[in-house]
């Protein structure tokens, strides 16, 4: 009796197997947002390293133990801190590549979209942990710099460097955008799966 | 002729809805590690605080620019990734609590599991981009601790406040494991969400 008015799930699923018809999302088309997400966190993860790679800055300075001034340049690899930033970012840009690719190819041929989501979501939660502590460590870093620390000695930077510490919070903000955005496509794929299972 | 030998997945729900038969996962139960692992969560999250809230040390230290000493504590309030620390991981350890009672919940009350899991899904990915962040930070902080930084004349703070730091390390260790458990988590969520799809 139910079977005449409602259709199998499984009857639709092996029937629209072969023909790439409609996407994963019927209302409105999950693997569209999911690419422009895509897109966005590669020009976010792009940005946040281009600026801090160009963060740098020379200073006429007096050098430590006497009254002699020399010109010292600031640099993102003073700081091992900000090498692991850029590290991760470059790791979650290339990322962001391979997943754009990836999620093209859902819209292309939907057969397989829920395994991938499946692994979208796996691989965007652990880059979601990498950006969001590189993005915690370069900020932890940069916020002493900023305003120093009275307790252990630790002297600003910022008020001598002050370009340096521009690029640097502007590169730390970008990757902050960079791990919502993750969030966000891991809420996305999520969503996806959910929305296929039978209500 | 499909109907009568495979049963409908819709028909199934409907009428395992009202008694609270079977968890969502069928071959091994899903909830009971979900459980288990937020109890595990909680622990991590309490171990993190409860060692960087007692990370205190007095030592008898130069003050600047004299040669006389004085008793000086170092105590995690010292620095403001510290304090961020603590934070997160105590929002953490509440989060642990709370969601360990909803997924106790759902092994008392299977109905509501799918939209049970799909919050846990949002919120646990929300949690682990505060814990990761946060324990980026506080490493970030503590490594500059443990190996100074010449370019910027930070010196190190390890070689004289050694229980300190490694107080510090220890708490910050626990709370990359909870980052861990968050992680695993969240795909154990979702691996239930996809279990759920008709094959």
């Amino acid at each position: 009796m139910a079977s005449t008015d409602k259709p199998d799930p499984e009857a639709i699923k092996s029937e629209a197997l072969p023909p790439p018809a409609a996407p994963p999302c019927r209302s409105f088309n999950c693997s569209y947002v999911d690419v422009a997400l895509r897109v966005l966190l590669f020009a976010a993860a792009v940005t946040a390293v281009v600026v801090m790679v160009t963060a740098k800055q020379t200073k006429v300075v007096p050098l430590p133990g006497s009254s002699v001034t020399a010109p010292v340049e600031a640099k993102f690899s003073d700081s091992p801190a900000f090498i692991y930033f850029v590290t991760a970012l470059s790791v979650a840009g290339l990322y962001s590549i391979l997943t754009t690719l990836a999620s093209v190819s859902i819209i292309l041929k939907p057969a397989y979209a829920t395994k991938f989501l499946l692994h979208f979501v796996f691989s965007d939660v652990l880059m979601l942990g990498i950006v969001a502590s590189a993005t915690g460590t370069a900020g932890g870093v940069a916020y002493v710099g900023l305003k120093g620390n009275s307790h252990v000695r630790w002297g600003k930077v910022c008020n001598v460097y002050d370009k340096f510490c521009r690029h640097l919070g502007s590169s730390i903000a970008v990757a902050l955008f960079a791990s919502v955005l993750l969030v966000l496509l891991t809420m996305l794929s999520v969503f996806s799966i959910y929305r296929k299972i039978p209500k």
